[in-house]
């Protein structure tokens, strides 16, 4: 199948919608923890994160400003931090569901059975749940082109299994049983094929024991 | 294990970089095709690239100008398009090859031994062997914190398996044979879970029928 711009763009809504959501591959999927100056936490699954910097530690998360993500973007705007959380097949369906509009005195975390974790010196909740979790302090809003808001932050703490670091640094995410997304709506499990030796001109990439 | 920033700040780099790397989960990985205005094709695996809206339909590419994305940096900025390949298991060798730091006048496709393809009115080469691939028109370059560049593009053509598309406009990525990656070098196929119905508050999500 072939489409030109103008065959997307007549498209029916709903169908441009999921084949342009799915249109980019795996997607990195997290929950995304908040909190208002009231005290209300927030939790909201959001599938566009990416790492921007090693060295220091910076996280790049897009928000639509009129999608859910709203409450998600006001609740950083006011204190600096947000967690995430990675999400694995026992709670799928409980991460979707937090992206429901739900009120802005409702927390998420109570409305689809999540735990609020608090941790030492950190003033926004994880997902006591989830196994893969850190802590970012944003530093930066960059506008894109439609209105898209690229926030940008450096995570200052970071929580992992043991079992699943390797002696490189390296996290075993299908260990940890992360999970991706494609779309708006579809959520996988991944099976490991291959790590591969950093790749020099005229030498073919080996495998990386496990 | 817990890491504190003063802890990764101190971490060994090469240890640093594959923590920081693996910490946002699965992450769309793509084969971006290029050509310079003397007609040499360049093939860069980039694992950076999310979805910015659907309608127009636009998408976002994170290059660091320091590293071997600056020939496809370069190729965009003269040409002003790219390509975006999916990659299958049967080329991810090939793919990760193509991250070595090869002169510029050699391409990437002859060097690792993939097809470009050239399709009507399009400039720039695709990734014959890729199942799903599309032609990206560049719009503009927003700098971020750390000198990455977010370059953001208009997607003018798509090209699927007609067996892989939904009756809902939905690509079956795992039919497709996507793979996605994690860190610096690991790759992975992917298995459904589950496509869930859009959430509504008090709603238990159902499962979409494949």
């Amino acid at each position: 199948m072939n489409y030109q711009l103008d065959d997307i763009l007549t498209l029916p809504e709903r169908f441009r919608r999921n084949l342009i959501n799915s249109v980019h591959g795996f997607k990195s999927v997290a929950l995304i923890g908040t909190i208002n100056p009231d005290g209300v936490t927030n939790l909201a699954i959001f599938s566009q994160l990416f790492h921007i910097g090693a060295n220091p530690p910076l996280v790049g998360m897009l928000v639509r400003p009129d999608s859910v993500g709203r409450h998600t973007l006001q609740n950083i705007r006011a204190i600096g931090w947000f967690t995430i959380n990675h999400i694995q097949e026992s709670f799928i369906t409980a991460a979707h569901q937090t992206s429901a509009r739900y009120p802005d005195d409702v927390s998420e975390f109570d409305e689809v059975g999540l735990t609020p974790e608090f941790l030492p010196n950190i003033l926004v909740p994880f997902v006591k749940e989830s196994q893969v979790k850190y802590a970012v302090r944003k530093l930066e809003e960059t506008y894109l082109i439609n209105g898209t808001v690229l926030v940008t932050g450096k995570i200052e703490f970071l929580q992992l299994p043991d079992h699943c670091l390797g002696e490189d640094g390296f996290i075993d995410l299908h260990q940890a049983g992360t999970i991706t997304s494609a779309g708006l709506d579809a959520y996988y499990l991944t099976h490991p094929v291959s790590r591969l030796t950093y790749a020099k001109p005229g030498i073919i990439p080996q495998e990386i024991p496990r």
